[in-house]
């Protein structure tokens, strides 16, 4: 997608260097990071300056196969690239995928590159897919409501949330688009308006506490998030508040849609019950970070100094109240047989 | 209240000096602010120094008072008062109170300081019976939620929402309170989560997003919150967020209760759709503000720059997710009948 007047991937690879944007400086900054070996970019992955399942998934195809340029002690690399981030799995899946396509070749740094980009390839593209489907949900002058970001910052290009927003745009539709803050991490406030931003789509950031206000004043035609984990039920694991809006939604009558690539289900979760929550470090619910009015960084604490915090940092939607999830092979319903069916 | 060793009102009168709490310093300094003439007072509720209904109004009485006992033009003073903060019908009634009393009596000061007393005594009263009512629906070992603030730093003393806490706390009663941050202006994490930890009371400051997951998991057994305006049908306008914790808790089966004295009741509202939202300044969004490590505060941008933000400062929570009003004569019923007789 375009920032500024270029257009950008959050991640790519050049010769042996893999580029990607520094997230952690976004919004205030863009900047480029390059990563010359496979232990730069694992150390990107773990400080993430590379986030999102898709991102970090393209990622590590390329860090395995720097290493494999590199001739180095392959299986050393390989755990290492492991271990950068313990729960994404799409970087467990990028990494076996890429160290299959090399020793089956008899050249394997190049089976190496060629499958990690392919990877990559796979994972714009399905989001792209997801953006055309998911536009035909989109009316002109639709009001969107989106939690989080799922938008191309996450994946390697497009998104999944926000893909069928920026095809909508394309086709020259009005839409405004209503952006969770998303306390604690502020995902919203910082890259999906960072995002709507660059690509002109007319958009406001509201406090997390907004969202069914607007809703009752008729504000909200469509919610459409993106989902961490999708179990073979349709339950949906997201980001924490995601839950809150999907109940509010369906007490208004409003549909609510998951944006996800089919590859986010995960048959061995029956169901939500089975997918385990993440409980992060209390300080980022009591401390938050920004720029001054010199642009200088500070973290500050916002809260009772001496008071605990809590944060879940996700939460699990039951099927009932989702619409329908938009993946790149269809728009289904978030039930079991649904599933199974688009899975074969 | 207690904070420290030391039992506070919000607001207090000796000789003609008005004393209060200045809450824009909570919860990184409690300092006692000292205003000479009603001119000060006005400033300090201008400035917010004061805030919540009940500590506005009172603060208003004594301003009146300090007016009276100056001598000066009555009528130049009781404009500037009523015109320090527009919308607090507490601080209308008070000033009105004050100079009614003064006007009818041969003594005009000595009466505006006792009828000032009187209003903030009977603000502190009727939290404390709020606090013995609502006591009752606190069980043993319960988990309690709350929005915003509306403990005794919005009134005199005692508070609304959070008395019947305290007054549990006083029989003995075990308890934990999860606390909503309360964006954007986060008076759940700074001033409930302050007051609560100066009365020992175990708590945990929560996104807002968290609320419907911690009741998805069974660990809300109430909520009770404050009201801005209730409605002549029960209808009740309070911090924004709190509408959609209503619909939470009513979905998962969880009693919602409002804490308010019946002078919270507009009679002259006939539903909640006569109440006018107050739309806010959107740097209250986009900025925050805290402390860094040494003490120093700090205003940072947390969100994307040149992105706009929406600040709706309240939403209308309809009655049906209302489980009861905690009043300082009991608990009713959130309809027009009840209401209706509770005023008679």
């Amino acid at each position: 997608m375009k920032a500024g007047s270029k257009h950008y991937r959050t991640v790519w690879m050049k010769g042996s260097t893999v580029f990607m944007i520094d997230q952690t400086l976004l919004p205030f900054s863009l900047t480029t990071r390059q990563c010359r070996t496979y232990k730069d970019t694992c150390a990107a992955i773990r400080d993430m300056t590379v986030r999102g399942a898709g991102a970090i998934g393209a990622a590590a195809g390329y860090a395995m196969a720097q290493a494999f340029m590199s001739g180095k002690n392959i299986k050393k690399a390989r755990l290492e690239i492991l271990s950068a981030r313990p729960t994404a799995q799409n970087l467990f899946y990028a990494v076996d995928r890429v160290c299959k396509a090399a020793v089956s070749s008899a050249y394997p740094s190049a089976a190496a590159i060629k499958e990690a980009q392919a990877i990559a390839d796979e994972d714009a593209e399905s989001c792209l897919k997801i953006g055309m489907i998911g536009e035909k949900l989109i009316k002109n002058n639709y009001s969107i409501l989106t939690h989080c970001n799922a938008g191309w910052l996450a994946f390697v290009d497009h998104g999944t949330a926000l893909s069928p927003i920026y095809e909508a745009k394309k086709k020259g539709k009005k839409m405004f688009v209503y952006v969770d803050e998303t306390r604690p991490r502020g995902q919203g406030a910082k890259l999906t308006a960072w995002e709507l931003k660059n690509q002109k789509v007319p958009h406001a950031v509201i406090p997390d506490n907004a969202a069914a206000y607007l809703m009752s004043q008729g504000k909200i035609d469509i919610v459409i998030t993106g989902a961490d984990r999708i179990a073979a039920n349709g339950d949906t694991a997201n980001k924490i508040g995601t839950l809150e809006k999907a109940i509010a939604a369906k007490e208004f009558g409003i549909p609510f849609y998951i944006a996800a690539p089919t590859s986010t289900i995960d048959k061995k979760c029956r169901s939500g019950k089975d997918i385990p929550i993440e409980s992060r470090g209390q300080n980022e619910v009591l401390f938050q970070e920004g720029i001054d009015a010199k642009g200088k960084k500070h973290k500050v604490l916002t809260a009772n100094p001496g008071s605990q915090a809590l944060n879940p940092a996700f939460d699990v939607t039951p099927s009932k109240y989702i619409t329908g999830i938009i993946t790149e092979k269809g728009i289904i319903k978030a039930d079991r047989s649904s599933i199974a069916r688009i899975l074969k």
